[in-house]
C-alpha cells in the first residue's frame, strides 16, 4: 500500500457541551495542524498515488471553510460538539467527496482510503480513517 | 476508525542481557516519549472516542509506576530485557486493563484497540498494537 | 550562559482589530505551544540554573490564567490585540514576577533573563526576551 | 503487533517527467528523511523484534546507494520518475531482500512486514508498506 | 526583544567544489526547511512586530527564485558553493532588502535584525543573523 | 553571524543528590538529543563556517565517552550532579578543546563560540553557550 500525506492548519474557536469537557465547555480555541493521508494500491503512469500539489490545494480548500471561524456560529456545525474526532471525520469526508469528483486528478478516483489527523497540541491528536 | 493519541514521557535506567545489545549491555538509560493511541469505531454522545483528559491521566498513572526508576531493580521486571518493544507492550496492557475497568469512562469499554509507541531518540522508536 | 527551557500549552479564543489581520479579525482561536527559557550565568550548588520541576509548575500556573478562555472577554486584556507577541510578553513578565518573588527557588532570583516563545502553528511562532 | 522504526536521510537530485509535476519537471533535489518500520508478531529470546543497531546499519547501507546522487543519472532509475512513492517502495524492497537474506539477524526472517516513509519536507511525505 | 518567525521550504539541486565536501561534490540536492525570524524592540499600534501574513508572503517570494532549480545553473550563483550558510545569508539579505523597501509594511522598516535558518535534514542546519 | 548545528544523542543512567530533585534522586536515566552549534563571523574559502561532516564526527566522538554509561560510576563525574546544564557545559568544553586543536579543520580555529543543547524530553531542555 502506498500513502501520501500533506499538512496544513486551521485556527478556530469553539466550545463543548458536556461535563466531561470540564473547562473546555468555555469558549476557547485551537490550532489544528491537519495531516491528510491518501492511500492507494497502485501508482499511476506518472509514478504517483496522487499529485502532492493537488492534494495540498484540495486540503487547503476544505480547511478554508473552517479557518478563522467560531465553529459554534457555523450553521452546519451549530449544536454539535466539534471535537477533534468530529472535525477529523468532517475533513476526511469532504476530501473523499472531492476525490470522487475528480478534484484530485484521475488517480484520486482509484484511491482506497483517506485518513485525516488533527494535532491540537504537542501532546494530543486525533484521526479518522475511512475507505473511499 | 477514529483514533485519539496522548503523549507523556518517562526517564528510566536499565541494562540489557545478550550480545546483540553491544554497549547497551552496560547500565545506561533512556527518556521514552510515550504516545498512547485509543481506537474506536463509534463516537459517543459527546462526540468523542475517549476523553483526552482522562486518557492523559491514565497514561500518566501507568507511567508513574515506571518513571525515575532503574528497571533492573523492579521485582516485576527483574531478569527480563526491558526493550522498547517490551515496555510498549507493558504500557499497552496496563492501559487495556484500565480501559476495561472503566477508568477511561464508559467510552473506554467500547474501544477496539490500543497502540503504544515509545520514542527512545529522534532516530528510533517502537510500538505495540493490541485489541481490546 | 546557561539556559533551561520547559514547554506547556494553552488553547484560547480571540479576535484582532486592524485591517492588517484580514480574516483573523473574526473570532477564531489558537493552540499556543509555549516554551519558557530561563537564562543564568552560574549554576547553583545543586548544579542547576533553575529547577525544571519548579519551572514547569510556574509556567503551568501562569498559563492556567489564560487557558480555555476567550481572551476578548478577559477584563485585563479587553480592547487589546492579544497577538502572539503580546501574549509572549505577558507570559514572560508574569514569569519574571514569580522569579523575583522566589517562586522558582533561590536560583530564580539570580537569573539573568527570560525568553518566552509561543508557537501558533507548525509554520509560525513569536517570542519575547527580557532581562530579569 | 510490534513495530520498530529507525530513521536516516538522503540528499539527492532528480527531475520528473509529466505535466502534473509543474516546476518539479526541472532538475531540482530533495532531502528525504527516511523512516523504516519493521513489524512482527513475536519477540525473540532477547525481547526484541529486530535489533535497532542492525536495522540502522541496513537502512544506512540501502540509502548509501542513493545518497549524494543525481537519480536521473543512475542506470537503474534512468527514465523513471523517482517520486517519493517510488523511492519509498525501492527502499522497502531492498530492505526486504536484506531481511530475507538474514542481514537483520535471525529475527529479521520472522518479520511480517516493512513500511518505509520518506519525508520530503515538513508538509509532505509518502510511504510504502509491504509484507515480507 | 520581540521575534517573529515564519517557515517555508525549497527543494533544490546543487554540487560543491572542494575536497572537504567529499561525496557532496557530486550533483545532489536538498530540501531546505527555511525559518525567517524578524526581530524588533517595539510593537506597532496593532500590537505586532511584523504581520505574519506579509512575512510569509515575502519569504515565499524570496524562496520562489530558488525553488525547484539546479543552483549550479543559476547565473547569479554559478561558480560559488551554495552551502547552507551561503544560502541562509542570501535569503536573509533578500528579506532585508524587502523589509527596507517597505514590503513587510511600515513595521518592517523598524526591524532590528533578521535571522534565517535552513534545515537540511533532521540532524543538520545552519543560520545567518544580520542587523537591519 | 553564521551558525551551524549538528545533532546526535546519548542514552545514560545517573542519579541526583539534593532534595530539589525529588524522585530524580533515584537512579534513573535519560536520552539526551544533543545539538552542537558552531558560530563564526566569516565563511572560509569553501563557503562554510565549519564542515558539517567533521562537526558531526567530533560531536559523535565527544558523546561516545558518555554514551551507554551510568554517569554515577564515571570517575571524572562521580560525586557531581550531572544535570542537563552540567552535561551541556561538559560537551561544549570538550568540543571547544577539539576546535582549538584543529580537529574541526582550519575553520574551527576561527570560530567565535559554541552552544550545546541537550533535550531530555519533548518538554524540557537545557543549553550552555560559550566563547571560543
Amino acid at each position: 500500500m502506498f500513502r501520501v500525506t500533506v499538512r496544513d492548519h486551521i485556527m478556530i474557536a469553539h466550545s463543548f457541551q458536556g461535563e466531561v469537557f470540564g473547562p473546555a465547555q468555555r469558549l476557547h480555541g485551537a490550532t489544528y495542524v491537519v495531516d491528510a493521508t491518501f492511500a492507494g494500491e497502485e501508482l499511476d503512469g506518472d509514478g504517483i498515488v496522487v499529485d502532492i500539489g493537488r492534494a495540498t490545494e484540495e486540503l487547503h480548500a476544505v480547511l478554508a471553510d473552517l479557518n478563522y471561524r467560531n465553529l459554534d456560529d457555523e450553521p452546519e456545525l451549530a449544536g454539535r460538539n466539534t471535537s477533534t474526532e468530529v472535525l477529523a471525520r468532517l475533513v476526511a469526508d469532504r476530501l473523499a467527496e472531492r476525490a470522487r469528483a475528480g478534484r484530485l486528478g484521475p488517480g484520486g478516483t482509484r484511491l482506497h482510503g483517506i485518513e485525516v489527523t488533527l494535532r491540537e497540541s504537542h501532546v494530543a491528536w486525533a484521526s479518522y480513517e475511512r475507505r473511499l
